[in-house]
């Protein structure tokens, strides 16, 4: 297994071209999932995430065409220094790259959002079992009924990822991912799915199906996904986001994140 | 004394010409900060709340045009339904009205910022003495020597306001005071001004001269002003505040502020 790395070492490391996903390594710090608008949807884009924090907690925010990052890194470029890009045209994916240096332009402004890694780690590291992470599975995450607060052309339902959790530690679950606001927060639901519009439980509309053990009660977090989806309904001319699972990694300590300021 | 009414009743009667200030009134309800900017500089003040939370923690925003509130109350009317404003020609202050009716235009976008006042029941409600309420007076302000993270043309030094609390319950102060993070949540300093560039604490810039009594130490929290601040030093051609102690009163319960989710 390769040796952990500093955020700025995996940072630079994806600058120079590696692609791997993101998942279990910087392990402390906070990762983010990143979308990029033209100017034109950006003010109602920063209104839609101010609307809908669970779901859309911004970490760091660009201004127009400056590509560098301030507050979650000390001037990384956003525009090579994560490990996987997707590019959309009328909200349809037209292309999948390593950086996007030769698309970017003076019109765009770039979004990082906060993602449920950081909130994971404090789940485990207070004894709450993680099913999908202990079966090596993706979360499942699922369209739910609750329409997002529209912003301009951004509307949608809200998706959610879901973590079964044994009854006597939904409590616990609950108290130590309110802590981190701005990695999703607190649960949204607890228990019964059809009260968020999921017939099947078993068939998530994103990743794995879940793995569910006698006594565990279905806990429903926002989803960061909710900010693909929207941009998707809004068929934006021309955006970008992360490939999935190929996050940006920034130098926050997740437990900094939790006290709210970064 | 007249009888208290509800967030809205109150709305309603500043929307009908009352003119008055909101300080001790609809107790309970979180009160915010009113800032209008010019579409062209909207999206950059978005940035510059997001990049300085603890100043600018922003409870609603408007969409371009758009008068009407749908998250911090329901479809009040950001033109009328604020008890005074203050407008802005180039950073400076030209006219005081008590509707905006007939000055606002399509191209207008609104913010509203938590204010002091939710923490300052929470400090009283768990036994900390707050000074200048006791005294009847206004808060004591100071330009600090911290540089807010500017965005735009939105930069400067941020504002702070302070409350002497009793040694033995700073530390309760602190605490009570962090789980209100629209609020300006937790102190950004405690103890010697000295440290903010504070040279004497009995000149503060806005607000009246502190009361300190024996034992009590200095705790400062940034403070909405800042927003008010950076606004002026940017010279928008045209931008409009509420008049200081007159602010929008929410129907948001400054208990479920502390939630940090509106």
């Amino acid at each position: 297994m390769q040796k952990d790395r500093t955020p700025k070492e995996w940072r630079l490391d994806f600058r120079s071209g590696t692609v791997r996903p993101t998942t279990g390594i910087a392990g402390g710090y906070a990762q983010a999932n990143l979308l990029i608008v033209t100017g034109e949807y950006a003010l109602d884009f920063a209104s839609f995430c101010q609307r809908n924090p669970k779901p859309c907690p911004v970490l760091e925010m660009g201004s127009v065409g400056d590509p560098y990052t301030k507050l979650v890194a000390d001037c990384a470029d956003i525009r090579t220094d994560i490990p996987g890009y997707w590019v959309y045209c009328d909200g349809v994916l037209v292309d999948r790259v390593r950086d996007i240096e030769s698309i970017w332009n003076d019109d765009l402004v770039w979004f990082l959002l906060g993602c449920s890694f950081g909130f994971e780690e404090a789940l485990m590291a207070n004894g709450v079992p993680v099913r999908h992470i202990q079966n090596k599975l993706n979360c499942p995450m699922y369209i739910s009924n609750i329409d997002c607060l529209p912003s301009g052309p951004f509307c949608g339902k809200m998706v959610v990822s879901m973590r079964a959790i044994p009854g006597s530690l939904v409590a616990r679950a609950t108290v130590v991912t309110s802590r981190y606001s701005l990695s999703h927060g607190a649960p949204i639901w607890i228990g019964d799915p059809d009260g968020l519009g999921i017939e099947d439980l078993s068939s998530p509309d994103f990743g794995d199906a879940p793995v569910i053990e006698a006594g565990d009660v279905p806990v429903f977090w926002a989803c960061g996904v909710t900010a693909q989806q929207v941009a998707s309904n809004a068929k934006l001319p021309f955006s970008i986001g992360h490939a999935p699972g190929h996050m940006f990694i920034t130098d926050i300590p997740n437990e900094q994140l939790a006290l709210g300021r970064i």
